[in-house]
């Protein structure tokens, strides 16, 4: 039973790129000796397709795609891969989420998806009819039995039980050879984990072999990891690469590896940030990016990753000093550029600031200095890096952390401008734990007067975040419970937290909907994240 | 059979406030004879509360506040309320979308929606479980078929058949005394009409009279209109208010009225924006508003729905001329001002956009000026009236219209900044359709000039629209077909439109998506807006 795992990075919507991409592993795979080549799920049209389904041509020219495909099977190896079928069914959605089997001689059969993901960042039963009945197929002489991401995914294994139907009980009861998984299964901290021991569970308990082929790559928001798997009941493990396209042929009758190690989350975090970066500039277009550098933590973190996504050639990290800037935010910045060996431009904003506070001069006449006038500093940062972004055509980034968009302690068209915020879902603590790993993997990139000096924002005299904010270990373990676990304030104050400041966190992360309902797209990688797993009405009046 | 409509406007989440609505309803309506006070769906919690039924304490709390009302309701009426009710069931969702009976002296019983409607703006199959038998329920000592909105939207009148399962048919067959709905259907062009026939041609299919009582009011990007029905199988129709709240008692076994004309597009058209606008600004606590006047016919229309929204004392109109502003411009804003009588601020950005240049001397170099110069001018713009709204509280408004939303003719954090997008769902020919319907109604409050003048956003010396965009009338013809209607370059063509344009625009619209992800939210009033009801992915390359 030798699986060729195709665990490749498809573009969405790239019906041809992704053939392409498909049709190169078929060949390789089967030259390698597989018997069956596996791809992703929806690997032809790349994961998640969303409402690019709806278009009139998708579906039929994915069809075309499929087939075309299937001419070029030839007797080495049969083909198991991830498509879109055309076939309404009695809950009436137009489309299948399924898996084409191709075999040269043979007419093309399919299965479809019988467990819709509709939750968190899963819009499944949006577009796909649910399988209700589950065969398994015959495949080379052998029946398998083929099952598409969520199929496997039992109530053990969820948070919550979301299905009455088992797919894998069915299958199980017709005595398949092996399990075979077509999976887009998007990274989270710890999800690796939680994947090796559900499908090694699985094995034991159905006393079948599986073989799981995951997606690799960014799309948008989301960052799929790879980490395929093949595992027997034995327990014997291999697990593929992490956060890169692999293609490898495994027999599932002679697995003999054990698993090593499990990677550490910091390396995990790093590689499906600067992926998702990577992925997201090079499948819009951009060879090129442009960040602000403050000197401070998530700037000189961004701008790490960024590098490490796509070389210091194409990364330009700019300072704009205002008249708040301190000296060592300066010098902090300069410090970090040359350590990555990026280019950078001084451009300071001062000039403007004082433009636009006479300009409002009249209208503000009378007034005090306030919010207003530290978001001026913030805006006319962001159209400064816009501007080079037009001019120069690079992308530009966001540098905002989660906790800092959890309570709103960012200017809406200031800071937040860009076109990807690669970290605004990774807390502000976590921040600091993926800068000290940075520096213990490379040396002290970071440099450590970003690390050790108290944040701040430099929008007025000797401002520090810590006057308005929490503590971000507190607040991060308030965000944590509130955000993520949906907990109320009396649930939080209950493990502890001061009523004060939970009130104050809950009230400020309710208050601020608004902002993110404008923000740029971000990389998720926590169990949630601000952005399209988070669906919230922002004239609303619960506070929990 | 007399039965309460409390046509009422809820607020998502506003669990107390909410509640005292209903009571208030119960209490006049049972005072005004009715036997059975019936509510919209979800009424306690509003609609839709989207992810906020995950936060631990909201459905606990909604069972708490419908316990409370229950002990209110007396002997003189019955209540049906909509509810969330706490009943996971086979398909492992949490919830129901639920409607509660409750008469004194009994039990309180429940039934919940069957059939959940999961596309365009609706996720239900995201949080609720579906009923899968339908039972008449005895009130007061008739048999009623209760049913919840989408629960009676058969296959003939939705483009495509969405489910298996037909509650109506179960219902039916236990010869109800009546059909009753509880529904929040939101509006779009038209669809007061299509209601109207379906459930018309419903009660006379079934012989059964039947009574829907709507939602009204503005929840972020929806916009419920109300035009509660009541219906009996001869023929006989009454209708709701259209826009406005209403309490009426309709006796079915008393109807005699015949349909009134149906009202004209352009009125639903308006109060639909005017209500959008004003529930925003009031569920989520401003008072004013705030829009920039270009003397332009989108700012126009913007400006005199703000004033019928929320009166002329509460909008602040901003004049922010530059060097490339027609001196008819700024005759033509402070006309509609001075018609609409709403205060303004004139602000010329020309030294600001100065500092800008000069600030970006050193780092554009020798380069000519292009977009990107453009851009400081809108972003400028854009910060001036964030500037007005961070000082004063009012909210900002956007004023882009769908057409240039579709093509991407506008800035991102320039006039695209603001809280609320009043008109993004007005194609600009309809733009100019409501602004002469308002004049019509009115007298020229819209100067004549900013009708008949050729549209320009006035960033560069003697710029028109049409320099860079097709004529209004095909652009719209063309975005109907892509936008709406999903059709491929090749289907557009084939009716008529010119190749290169439908290209060109078909290439627009797909390009700019980026800049929709975070443009501000928008009231829906077509069949397909930008927003929640269209999810597009970013990095991606499908062309239709």
């Amino acid at each position: 039973m030798k699986i060729g795992f195709a665990q490749i990075n498809t573009t969405v919507g790239d019906l041809a790129g992704n053939s392409e991409k498909i049709l190169s592993a078929y060949r390789k795979l089967s030259r390698l000796g597989a018997e069956i080549v596996l791809t992703p799920e929806l690997a032809l049209t790349g994961y998640p397709p969303q409402d690019l389904l709806f278009k009139s041509q998708f579906v039929p020219r994915n069809l075309e795609a499929l087939n075309k495909i299937a001419d070029e099977v030839d007797e080495a190896a049969a083909l198991v891969v991830g498509f879109v079928s055309s076939q309404p069914g009695p809950a009436g959605r137009p489309f299948r989420n399924s898996a084409a089997i191709i075999e040269k001689g043979k007419p093309m059969r399919w299965v479809h998806k019988s467990l819709l993901p509709t939750y968190d960042v899963f819009d499944e039963a949006r577009y796909f009819e649910p399988a209700t009945e589950n065969l398994p197929v015959e495949i080379a002489g052998r029946l398998y039995g083929i099952t598409i991401c969520e199929d496997i995914w039992t109530p053990e294994h969820l948070p919550r039980p979301l299905y009455s139907h088992d797919p894998l009980t069915q299958l199980a009861a017709h005595h398949p050879a092996a399990i075979l998984n077509l999976s887009a299964s998007p990274f989270q901290l710890g999800k690796p984990v939680i994947r090796q021991t559900m499908i090694a569970a699985l094995s034991k308990k159905l006393g079948l072999p599986f073989a799981y082929c995951n997606a690799v790559g960014g799309n948008d928001q989301l960052v799929f990891d790879g980490n395929s798997l093949a595992v027997n009941p034995q327990g014997a493990i291999w697990q593929g690469a992490s956060f890169l396209e692999q293609e490898t042929v495994i027999d599932l009758n002679d697995l003999t590896s054990s698993l090593s190690e499990p990677r550490e989350s910091m390396e995990d975090l790093h590689d499906a940030l600067t992926l998702g970066l990577r992925d997201y500039l090079q499948k819009c277009g951009f060879g090129r990016c442009v960040l602000g550098l403050s000197g401070g933590i998530d700037s000189a973190l961004t701008a790490a990753l960024a590098v490490h996504a796509i070389g210091a050639e194409n990364v330009t990290g700019v300072l704009m000093p205002s008249q708040y800037s301190s000296p060592h935010s300066i010098q902090d910045a300069l410090e970090l550029a040359e350590n990555l060996g990026i280019s950078t431009l001084t451009i300071p904003i001062q000039p403007a600031f004082e433009a636009m506070k006479a300009q409002m001069q009249d209208a503000f006449h009378g007034l005090p200095e306030d919010a207003t006038e530290e978001n001026f500093q913030a805006r006319l940062r962001g159209m400064t890096l816009m501007a080079l972004s037009n001019k120069f055509g690079s992308l530009l980034l966001t540098t905002g952390n989660k906790s800092e968009l959890a309570v709103g302690y960012c200017t809406l068209y200031g800071d937040m401008c860009g076109g990807l915020a690669v970290i605004s879902d990774v807390p502000k603590t976590m921040v600091y734990e993926l800068c000290d790993w940075i520096n213990s993997q490379e040396g002290p990139i970071i440099p450590p007067n970003t690390i050790l000096k108290p944040p701040s924002a430099e929008l007025r005299p000797d401002q520090k975040d810590q006057d308005t904010l929490p503590p971000y270990e507190i607040l991060d373990g308030i965000l944590k419970l509130s955000v993520e676990d949906n907990l109320s304030r009396r649930e939080i104050k209950e493990q502890g937290f001061d009523a004060d400041i939970v009130d104050w966190v809950v009230r400020k992360v309710d208050f601020n909907e608004y902002k993110r309902e404008q923000a740029a797209p971000g990389l998720k990688v926590t169990g949630r994240a601000f952005g399209m797993g988070r669906r919230m009405p922002l004239a609303q009046k619960f506070s929990n």
